[in-house]
């Protein structure tokens, strides 16, 4: 009996576990999964901040009544002290410390040059108007990314901002990636006859590149022959994980479960509950590292590497979020699932008046893989739903998707 | 006056031009774009194959009627070849092709064995049942990626299979990088007082570094002094684009256009009717790079480096759709536009009771960019509304999100 698709993630989840922690400069932190809480060091804004250019005045509420003596100016990145009477004014740019006993900034385009030298304000403004004050984004000491959090290079501004040029991250696991089928040449030799070229690894291998794994090892294509399948699967498992793709079905030639069995891989499923992707095996080896077989057809090791892998691998290099979250978008036509378990299929966004739905490629199955690359992502339909209506909000995982349009 | 942002983009697109040819192998092409168009050097499946492991069958209707004799096996990767009676069949395994005079395959869950020694089919199958036909999936010859197109892991999956691992990609444009403004310290110097830490030039370093931009030149921070801009400017200028931050408001600090003016930098525009962002520059160096001057506000160099100048990046870099492509999803809550032009804001996507809705994310307005560190992404209110209700369906650009979650 299969299990499903959670039971299994939330079976091998548990196993995984993360790395050591090294240091970063900033250049290389995006990507990188930070490895502490990272605080404010200051407050944000860290003084008053002038929000516009134009004038500091002490605030009266009679600013349009009498002309203002400009007794000084104020930029970005420097400071002015002195006193100042109420008619006294001075000009100040946006990004400029507000000195006391300035209280609001009128800005440029409510000022007007004075006959008798000084400035003429057209417009009122409010007490501490145009004013950014101290801490009003942030305060010292609160908490501004936390640890296990995927930094994006939005967060590297964050980082910047507070004086954290260098920072730790959690190291990534060593993977290992193998094809198992006599039948697989690779992409530069040539292929005649009953052989196909292989494309599950280098698929694997971009999508791990990818994702900023660095210690990857390629262990090339084994035929299916067990002594074979054996002495490479014992390579494999010197990395954290082992990937391998085909040879995991029930056939005669479907050795690989029982290989790893010989090389002391404890399995923890076999079967999910799942469509593409069935045939789904994963295991612990002796020294703790995570084995997972995928089937050889290319869709459903496109499909898994980013909805059962990645959730594993992002683990195991420390993020607190490491399960794909769906977007909940109306499908384009009716949808239909005979596998007796949840289906992922592969689908693009497509928007017409005003409204995005989810339009499942049609596809002659799991060996299609070609319109996987027209994709922006899988939809859901769940176990034991057989149809959904066009109209019905399900749940899309945009993992392909670049979002890049020829048009505006 | 200022124009809109999409006249922004098409007055300086038109300039952007690609850069030279170079071939990459398949363990560098995923993030690249493809500059020629691949095609298809066989049909896929490139012969007649099997679907499922189980028997091959000479198709009479009546297979359900007699027990049959096994004469061979074919596995992936294997031939074979002979002359088959009506009651004759072979063992055959998913992946393998299908011999003639072969022509249905019956799932090995519908036979049982035989006590004379061969095999008995329990159920019926139509002919060429369990056959994936021979170029099913793709015709030889046909297009399969188009040269222009930004290429993925599953691209690559696809180049493999036709044996494409070598391919030509776009050479990338070279990228300066200059930050300006006398408040501005890095983030590894200590920064007291009016002075602030200069995040936008780390996050365009990230941003750039996480696009596949390898030529990129940091020229650090400069103060708000003309003799001084130039000089750095006339560097930058020998990169195919220049990026700055800072200095292109209205203030008397803000000198930069007149500095790019100064070293012959051709103006294109200056102001865009969008918030935020509203003081961008752009222009044209004498030797043809694109000059783009941002705010100083770190708010709006986040939304641009995704909103204005990736297009343009990508554009030089090859791709065929270099345009965000926006999803349109319902607002959580109403939104204003206070600014006279278009705005983005910055959301996440929320999903309670099966919907996903574009939560705004309070903010204190451009200068609150650790706010942005919580986005999925912006959403766009056009120019000349000022409000939209809950509920409403905005276009909502994904340029943040990561899409993970802790619960599935």
């Amino acid at each position: 009996m299969a299990i499903t698709y959670e039971e299994a993630l939330a079976s091998v989840l548990p196993i995984v576990r993360t790395q050591e922690v090294h240091r970063v400069t900033l250049a290389d932190a995006a990507g990188e999964i930070l490895a502490m809480d990272v605080t404010a060091d200051r407050n944000i804004p860290p003084f008053p901040r002038a929000a516009m250019d134009g004038y500091a005045v002490v605030w009266t509420g009679r600013e349009t009544e009498s002309a203002y003596r400009v007794i000084g100016t104020v930029n970005p990145g420097s400071t002015w002290h002195g006193d100042a009477a109420d008619s006294d004014c001075i000009g100040i740019m946006t990004g400029a410390m507000v000195p006391p006993p300035f209280d609001a900034v009128i800005q440029v385009e409510l000022s007007e040059a004075d006959p008798g030298g000084g400035v003429r304000f057209t417009g009122p403004v409010k007490r501490r108007a145009n004013i950014a004050e101290e801490g009003e984004d942030v305060r010292k000491g609160s908490l501004l990314i936390g640890g296990g959090t995927l930094l994006s290079p939005h967060h590297v501004a964050t980082l910047s901002s507070v004086g954290q040029w260098e920072v730790p991250v959690y190291k990534r696991p060593s993977v290992a990636v193998l094809a198992t089928g006599s039948e697989l040449l690779e992409p530069w030799e040539s292929a005649q006859g009953p052989m196909i070229r292989n494309s599950n690894s280098h698929f694997l291998l971009a999508a791990l590149k990818g994702l900023g794994f660095t210690e990857v090892r390629y262990l090339g294509i084994v035929p299916d022959d067990r002594e074979q399948i054996v002495s490479k699967i014992r390579e494999g498992l010197d990395c954290d994980f082992l990937l391998l793709s085909g040879g995991v079905s029930v056939g005669d030639v479907d050795i690989v479960p029982d290989c790893l069995s010989a090389c002391g891989v404890r399995k923890i499923l076999h079967k999910v509950a799942v469509k593409p992707g069935k045939p789904i095996f994963a295991g612990e080896s002796p020294g703790g590292g995570i084995v997972i077989g995928l089937p050889g057809n290319p869709v459903a090791v496109m499909v898994h590497f980013h909805m059962f892998i990645r959730p594993l691998l992002l683990k195991a290099s420390g993020t607190a979020e490491y399960l794909p979250k769906p977007i909940h978008l109306p499908l384009a036509s009716s949808a239909t699932n005979k596998s007796g378990g949840k289906k992922f299929t592969i689908a693009r966004l497509e928007t017409h008046g005003g409204v995005t739905r989810v339009a499942e490629i049609p596809s002659h199955g799991s060996g299609d893989f070609v319109s996987a690359g027209r994709a922006d992502g899988v939809f859901e339909i769940p176990l034991g739903t057989v149809e959904l209506p066009a109209g019905h909000l399900v749940r899309f995982y945009p993992i392909w998707g670049n979002f890049l349009s020829k048009e505006g």
